[in-house]
């Protein structure tokens, strides 16, 4: 990661992280085992990506990280609630997350499916408590609310992990020519779903409450878009060719015959569908001009990462 | 129940249905399984009490049903949510509900629980799009959302299902005493936040989208809280006594060594109890003088049912 970059990520991780332990009831509140159950995973760390792309996206149109701060604590808890209903044993049953014992391992399957339902109830509550921030206007609050819950539901994050279960273990091989013009289609679907949706949002939700025009916000968009399906697409590389150390495991796809963009594409052609899909992104930030710098080098990060 | 409360009931159940039908995404949406999940549940039937009680709270301020049908059909997709995810087998482990085989029973239990999650998502997108209604204030959807959302949380609906659980099997005669002043307390702490609070912030949003006044809403958020309890106590008197057949089983909450007002204060005193929590619904409502007309009627016929 560039010294820019890292920066913007450190001094905006350390906001982030101080506003969620904020914003999240203490461990004290009754009853207590939910509390420290959504504090377990929400400070389980990574990189706080969506958060600080809400203040990037907020940046990018002139706002201020500090008028955001509730919205981009949200979007942080949707994104850990996903993962601690994704690790359950119904769904894909992992023991571990980022080296500690997942949610439901500690806390059991009951309190783990209720913490992924009051982040998600809790994200909300914080979407609205956002419209106390000086000059943020209801209508750009409630248009937050409609953007992060398709970002989120069944036309954005959930729809792409139910495609995504749908096709595990090779069953793509079926579904992806019954249910989508070919497994191209159905790869891209997951993908823009999965992971893009959430991204979009995050960037959309702190243009929109920092009074971005239809412009920017559409930049914003379009750029999130790029830079979520390469993500994508950088993992399934790096599946293949990282090292082991880094990243945990290698090579897990292929044995389990997931649909990747190797599996489809082979290996040197994924590597220029992520390059072209950056390029993409960076053609989407010129609306922003000068003010998209960190976004920029965000790109450029996205595929040159080695875990 | 009285003729003119099941006529309000049925009309409105109606119109509750047909919107429902409306704002629920298609079978036909990919994926399309999610979306089949999702309208298997809210299609399961029920009274329709927590949308028809956001109907009762804006009539009773002079408000119209039409005017609050998005944020009335968000609440029964948050209940459903609430149920599919109670009855998982990490939960209450439930093979039936309402006669017909549960969702996870159908659908999986990875699928039972994105179901779950996109109804609860997409309940804050309705409340968002109740902004797009005639005469609704934009403070006061987000007020709304706030509301909806503590109801639903920890500091709510999930508060008091996360108590439950720590209080089953006879554990409440521990933990009862040890985080609560006695088993009293934790036994009015589960139903006012499981059952109370979604009823109240039903009660309240109807008033707030409709512009009811201060005293208004706080009339009516002490009746929600006065029928949400009495319907406990009905019930937990109802297992005791109840009609086997019309009940579907009964005795079951002796047996499981379950908290309930008749193990705590007795049958006699648990229905004078009752008693007295209806009287104070009913005391509540003087401020909205006759437009609680059909309120006062629902307040009897919650302690006056068979089943």
């Amino acid at each position: 990661m560039k010294p820019v970059l890292k920066r913007f990520f450190d001094r905006n991780a350390l906001v982030v992280n101080r506003a969620l332990d904020r914003l999240l009831p203490a461990n004290t509140v009754q009853p207590r085992v939910i509390h420290k159950a959504m504090r377990y995973s929400v400070n389980a760390g990574g990189k706080r990506l969506r958060p600080i792309l809400v203040i990037a996206g907020a940046e990018a149109c002139g706002g201020r990280a500090a008028r955001v701060l509730p919205t981009a604590c949200a979007l942080e808890m949707i994104h850990t609630y996903s993962l601690i209903h994704d690790d359950l044993p119904a769904m894909d049953d992992d023991d571990l997350r980022r080296g500690r014992p997942t949610n439901h391992r500690v806390f059991g399957d009951a309190i783990a499916i209720l913490a992924g339902d009051a982040l998600l109830t809790l994200a909300f509550r914080l979407i609205a408590d956002n419209a106390r921030a000086a000059g943020v206007r209801n209508a750009a609050v409630i248009d937050v609310v409609r953007v992060v819950a398709d970002g989120a539901g069944t036309a954005g994050m959930v729809g792409g992990q139910v495609a995504d279960i749908e096709s595990e273990n090779g069953r793509w091989k079926k579904a992806g020519k019954r249910i989508f013009a070919s497994p191209a289609r159905l790869l891209e679907f997951i993908h823009l779903n999965k992971t893009a949706a959430l991204i979009r949002a995050s960037l959309v939700s702190g243009a929109v409450l920092s009074g971005g025009t239809k412009k920017e916000v559409a930049a914003l968009d379009a750029y999130g878009r790029w830079i979520g399906l390469a993500f994508q697409v950088a993992d399934d590389v790096l599946d293949r060719t990282g090292d082991k150390k880094k990243l945990g495991k290698r090579g897990s796809d292929a044995q389990n015959e997931k649909l990747t963009y190797p599996a489809l594409f082979g290996l040197d052609r994924s590597v220029d569908i992520g390059r072209e899909m950056i390029a993409r992104a960076h053609g989407a930030l010129k609306p922003l001009g000068k003010r998209a710098a960190v976004l920029h080098e965000l790109a450029d990060y996205i595929i040159a990462r080695d875990h």
